[in-house]
């Protein structure tokens, strides 16, 4: 029960993680050395109060009246993430949306570096993609063990989103971010995160109907 | 501060609707009439006190000892957020990024209809992609109050997205679904969701360092 319960009520907290990153380096950046919580609420738009809340979770507590130094919270939210060193990463799919993940320079500057892409397409292979060059799907387990890699990003369509799933877990991978569409049944041990796009348009939509 | 302090609190529950409504689709297709809270919140990986919360800010109440009506609850929870019918949505730029989401079978299934894709390269002026016609993006003032459309898609790179959203919210754009990882800068009454995929990414981390 507990443990169900803890992780509702952290998730919001941590999807606002990253969001403190970008304005702490932003400040830091400028030069700036402390911000206090209602600096950091006003950034963000919502209370102080919660702001601390959040911040605590990373193990950091601001000092009254001087706030946090910048450079200590930004490392102590990227030893929260495991963001301190690039983690190597495979992206699975080399279509539209894997094209448009592999182009999207966020996840460089978020604790992660996309260093293969995979695609079944014989087209795609041995093609470069932004950079990155795309190997044969049947390649992971060899490639995986050679680059240390631990997650992947999935970015098949979802007919195939089980499949795939099921042979890079089996070739080694612990985590995989979805962009599938569909859920993925996956070995105890092993973490998945679904995109779910829809979920950003629901807050969308009512902030449109002016319900929050 | 009640304005703020609610708008944070709500937003999880928001985000957490789309799914009740695949899970109650689900449910109504198998032929079932009733669901109890307890059964969403297994479904859910949630506490039922969650499940009761999230749906009552909808309007609608369970009763006990039989749950709620399921066709009830679809309704109530698209009428919360005006998905009853398909709203007429565009989609600017026409990029992998935007490809792919013309691609996404979902939007249609939760309130919206893409009617139309816009991009400035004259190589997809005139192209389909999965069946959605693309047209110079000049031609968004026009169309738009052809199709009645009020929310866009925008998928356009960041450099030259606030320019972009400058020109549709100037045509009678009210809501920009934003993926285009810049935060936009919109006139008061203009509703925008900047799609933070990195929060996602948050999450899956700290799943995988078994913090959650």
């Amino acid at each position: 029960m507990n443990g169900k319960k803890t992780k509702v009520d952290k998730q919001p907290t941590i999807r606002r993680l990253p969001m403190y990153l970008r304005i702490l380096r932003g400040l830091a950046d400028k030069g700036n050395e402390f911000v206090s919580s209602s600096q950091l609420a006003d950034v963000m738009n919502i209370e102080p109060i919660l702001v601390r809340k959040d911040l605590v979770l990373t193990g950091i507590v601001g000092t009254p009246r001087i706030g946090y130094h910048i450079s200590d919270l930004i490392r102590s939210i990227e030893d929260f993430l495991g963001w301190r060193e690039p983690l190597a990463t495979f992206l699975v799919g080399a279509g539209h949306l894997g094209t448009a993940i592999l182009g999207y320079r966020d996840i460089k500057n978020f604790g992660h570096k996309i260093v293969a892409a995979f695609d079944k397409d014989p087209a795609k292979i041995g093609t470069s993609i932004h950079g990155i060059q795309v190997f044969d799907i049947k390649t992971i387990p060899d490639l995986l063990k050679k680059f240390g890699v631990r997650l992947a990003i999935l970015a098949v369509p979802p007919e195939e989103a089980q499949e795939v799933a099921d042979f890079i877990v089996q070739s080694g991978i612990q985590g995989i971010w979805n962009f599938s569409s569909v859920s993925l049944v996956v070995p105890k041990g092993v973490a998945t995160h679904k995109e779910d796009l829809i979920a950003g348009l629901a807050v969308l939509s009512v902030k449109m109907a002016r319900r929050i």
